[in-house]
C-alpha cells in the first residue's frame, strides 16, 4: 500500500467520517413514521444532540407538529416549531427540571391517536432531571454524589437515578400511554442499552425499589429523610418489561459509537490504510489506556501485528482522569498527551482523540491531535511533555504547539473517538 | 471453527507453549560456538535465567570449560563444572557483589585464544552489582532510591547504573579483551535491546557520564558526596558503540517475549482458535490494562473484531501495581482479578495471566486463571472481587476459589505473559 500523503489530514478525515454518520441531520429521516397519525405528532427529547434531532424532524417531516426538547446550554439549534430549552450538565438545574415537568404534562396530555416522538441521546439524564413526588434536586443529587464518593458501579447509580425519578425509567412513556410512543436513540454507552441512555424516560426498567434499597444498604449510605421515607413507602415502581403501558412503544437505535468507528475504518480503507477496531467500550484511566495503545502501536511497527503498517487502531468509549495536577484539558487531550509521552517521539505514529460531541470535558476544544515531533516542538516552546502530564495540563501542551482540534458542539453524541495512526 | 474443548486446559496449553520456546536446554545449544577456542571456554552470566542457561551449555558442550554464574536465590540449578551462586534480587546484597567482583577478575585473567561465553538475563542488573572504584552499595541505591521516588524514566535509571558500576555497560567485555566475548540473551524488557537487558555488560553503552550528571541534575537530586566525587571526575567512561576492545564481541538474543507469543499463537490456531498478538512490551497500571483489555474482548464477542470468536488476544510485557491495600498478589494476578471485576460475568471469556519466571511479584504462584464464573464462585466463598481488587489481594481472591496457577520457578524469564480467551 502507498503512504498516505498527510497523516494529519487523513486523522482528521478519519473523525469527520466518525461523525457525519452519526449526524442527526443525516439519520433522523430514515426512522420518521413513514405516515402521519390521525393525531398529534408531539416532539419531545433530552440530550445533547436532542435539539440537532429536533431541526431534523423538522426539517424532514412535512405535516403538523409540536413539541418541547432540552438540550445542554450552547447545544441549542433554532427550531420553529419544537420548542427548544437550554439546562446544565453534567450537574442538573432548574432549567432542566422546569422543562422535564413540562414534557411530563405534555405526554400526560397525549391522547390514543396521537404520536409521541422522542429524540434521546447522551446527557439526556442529566438534563431530564424531575425528582419524584415529595423529593428536591438537592435530595437526588447528595444520593447520587455519595453513590460516587463510595466508588458505586454506574448501573447503580442508574438504578437510584430511576427510581428516584418522576420520568425516567420508562415513566415518560407510561405518562403518555395510550398514545403510541417511538424513541429515536443516539447512544453513548457501552453495549447500546436503550435502558440505560438518558436513564431510559420510555423504556421499561429492569431495576426495581427493591434493589435502589439494596444499593442503598451495600454502600451503608445514610440518604436524605425525604428519599429514605420514598423508597421505603415503595409505591412508586417504574414500569416493567412487558407493562401494557408501553407495550405499542418502539426504540430505534439511529446512532451508536461502533456505527461511527466503522465509518472511519470505511475512509481509512478507502485511504489504503488498515483498519483494526480495538473497541467501542474501552474504559480506564485515560494515561493508562494510553500506554496500552503505545503499546500497540509500537506491535505494529516492530512486528507487523494486529496488523502490518500503514494501519489504524480505532476505539471508542470513555475513559476517566484522576485528576491531581492543576492544568486544563479533557481526557481525550489527556489520554493523547499520555500516548506521545509513552511513545517517547517513536516515528511513524500519529493520533487524534476526540469527544464527538465537540466538547472535550469542559474546555473549547474537542480533542487534539498528536505526531511524532509534538514532544520535541513542545519542548522547544520551553514545555514538558511529562510535566504537563503529570499536571493534567495536555490542553496547555497542546495548545503551545497549536495542536488543539477546536470544531465546536458537534450536535451529535456518540462518546469519544480515538484514532492511532502507524505508518 | 469448532469450540476448544476445556478452555482451562487451553489456556494452560497457551502458557507451556509460551514456556518451551524460552527454555534455555532448548535454545542455548543453538548458539554455542561451532567449534571449541584455542584456550579456554570460561563461561560467565547473570540472570533469573542464567543458571539454567549454564546448566544447558554444561549439558550440550562435550570439551572442557570453566566458570561462574550468578542467578536469584531458589533459581539455582545444579552444575557441575560452572560454579553457581545465588544472591538477591531485586535488591542487590553482598553474595550479589562478590560474585561481580570475582566475574571480573575471571575476565580480566582471560586471554586472547579464550573464548568468554556470558550467559545474560532479565535480573541480572540486580544479580550483577560491582560499585565503581570507591562507592558502596549503599551509595548506588540511595542514587537508585532517589531516582524512583522523583519517577526518572526507566532509561535514565539504567544510565545511572551503568555509570556507577565497574561491570555494567559493556565493562566486562572490556576487561575479558582480547579474548573473544559470546553473549547469549534471554530478552524481558521492551524493545529487547541487549544494552539494556541486566544492564548489558557486555554491549557498548551509547550513554555517557556527562548523561549521567544530566539525569542527576534534571531531578535536582543530592547524591552520596562519593557518587558526586566520582560523576565529577569522569574518568572511567563505559565502552562506547565502536570501542576496539568490544569489537570481536557477538551478541545473540536466544529467547524473547515475542517468540514466545508467536509459539502460544502457533499453539492456539493449532486448536482451531484465532491469535490476535496485541503486543509484546504492553506496559500501564495492571487494573486498568485490565479495563482494556475487557474492552477489547467483549468487542470480540460483540462485534468479531479485532477478531471473530474463538479468538485469544496475547500480550507480554510488564504491568505495574500501585499498592494502596494490605493483600497479597503479584502484577498478573491483579490483572487478572480486575480483568474478571471489569467483565462482570461476561460469557465466554477465560484469561490467564502470569509471569514467566513462575513467580508473580513476590508470592509462590506464577499467576493465575480467570473463569466467566470467577466472581461469582468467589462471592459464594464469601469474597468479593471488587473488595479484593481495592485492597489488592489477587492472591487471596484466587486462592479463594482455587485458581491459583502455581509452576515454581520457570527457570526462564521473558516477562509476563497474558492470553485472554473469547469463545
Amino acid at each position: 500500500m502507498s503512504r498516505p500523503a498527510d497523516p494529519r489530514h487523513l486523522l482528521r478525515q478519519l473523525f469527520d467520517a466518525a461523525l457525519a454518520v452519526a449526524q442527526p441531520a443525516k439519520v433522523v429521516p430514515h426512522f420518521l413514521p413513514k405516515a402521519p397519525p390521525r393525531g398529534r405528532l408531539i416532539v419531545l427529547g433530552a440530550g445533547k444532540a436532542s435539539a440537532a434531532m429536533a431541526a431534523a424532524v423538522e426539517a424532514a417531516w412535512s405535516g403538523p407538529l409540536e413539541g418541547l426538547v432540552v438540550t445542554r446550554y450552547g447545544h441549542g439549534v433554532p427550531c420553529r416549531r419544537i420548542e427548544i430549552v437550554e439546562a446544565a450538565h453534567p450537574v442538573p438545574d432548574a432549567a432542566g427540571r422546569d422543562a422535564a415537568r413540562r414534557m411530563l404534562e405534555i405526554a400526560k396530555g397525549a391522547r390514543a391517536d396521537d404520536l409521541v416522538l422522542c429524540l434521546v441521546s447522551g446527557g439526556g439524564s442529566a438534563l431530564l432531571t424531575l425528582p419524584a413526588a415529595g423529593l428536591t434536586l438537592e435530595d437526588k443529587q447528595a444520593v447520587n454524589k455519595a453513590l460516587l464518593a463510595c466508588g458505586a458501579a454506574i448501573d447503580e447509580m442508574n438504578c437510584l437515578r430511576k427510581h428516584l425519578s418522576a420520568i425516567k425509567g420508562g415513566r415518560l412513556a407510561a405518562a403518555a400511554h395510550p398514545a403510541q410512543v417511538v424513541t429515536l436513540v443516539i447512544s453513548d454507552v457501552p453495549g447500546d442499552d436503550p435502558a440505560i441512555i438518558a436513564s431510559g424516560p420510555t423504556v421499561p426498567d429492569p431495576t426495581t425499589v427493591e434493589d435502589a434499597r439494596r444499593v442503598i444498604a451495600r454502600y451503608g449510605i445514610t440518604p436524605p429523610a425525604a428519599v429514605a421515607r420514598y423508597l421505603e413507602s415503595g409505591h412508586d415502581e417504574t414500569p416493567k418489561p412487558g407493562d401494557p403501558r408501553l407495550a405499542g412503544s418502539q426504540v430505534h437505535l439511529i446512532a451508536r459509537p461502533q456505527a461511527s468507528l466503522e465509518a472511519a475504518a470505511a475512509a481509512a480503507r478507502a485511504a489504503g490504510v488498515t483498519p483494526v477496531i480495538l473497541g467501542d467500550a474501552i474504559e480506564g484511566e485515560a494515561r493508562e489506556v494510553a500506554k496500552v495503545m503505545a503499546g500497540i502501536a509500537l506491535q505494529v511497527r516492530r512486528h507487523g501485528q494486529p496488523a502490518a503498517a500503514p494501519c489504524v487502531l480505532l476505539s471508542g468509549g470513555e475513559t476517566t482522569v484522576t485528576l491531581k495536577g492543576k492544568g486544563r484539558g479533557g481526557r481525550n487531550a489527556e489520554f493523547l498527551l499520555a500516548l506521545g509521552v509513552a511513545l517517547h517521539g517513536a516515528p511513524g505514529i500519529w493520533g487524534l482523540a476526540a469527544d464527538t460531541d465537540g466538547i472535550d470535558g469542559s474546555e473549547d476544544n474537542a480533542g487534539a491531535l498528536l505526531t511524532p515531533d509534538s514532544l520535541a516542538r513542545a519542548h522547544a516552546a520551553g514545555r514538558s511533555g511529562a510535566a504537563d502530564l503529570a499536571d493534567n495540563d495536555a490542553y496547555g501542551f497542546f495548545q503551545a504547539i497549536g495542536d488543539l482540534l477546536v470544531t465546536g458542539p458537534t450536535l451529535t453524541n456518540v462518546n469519544d473517538f480515538r484514532a492511532v495512526l502507524v505508518l
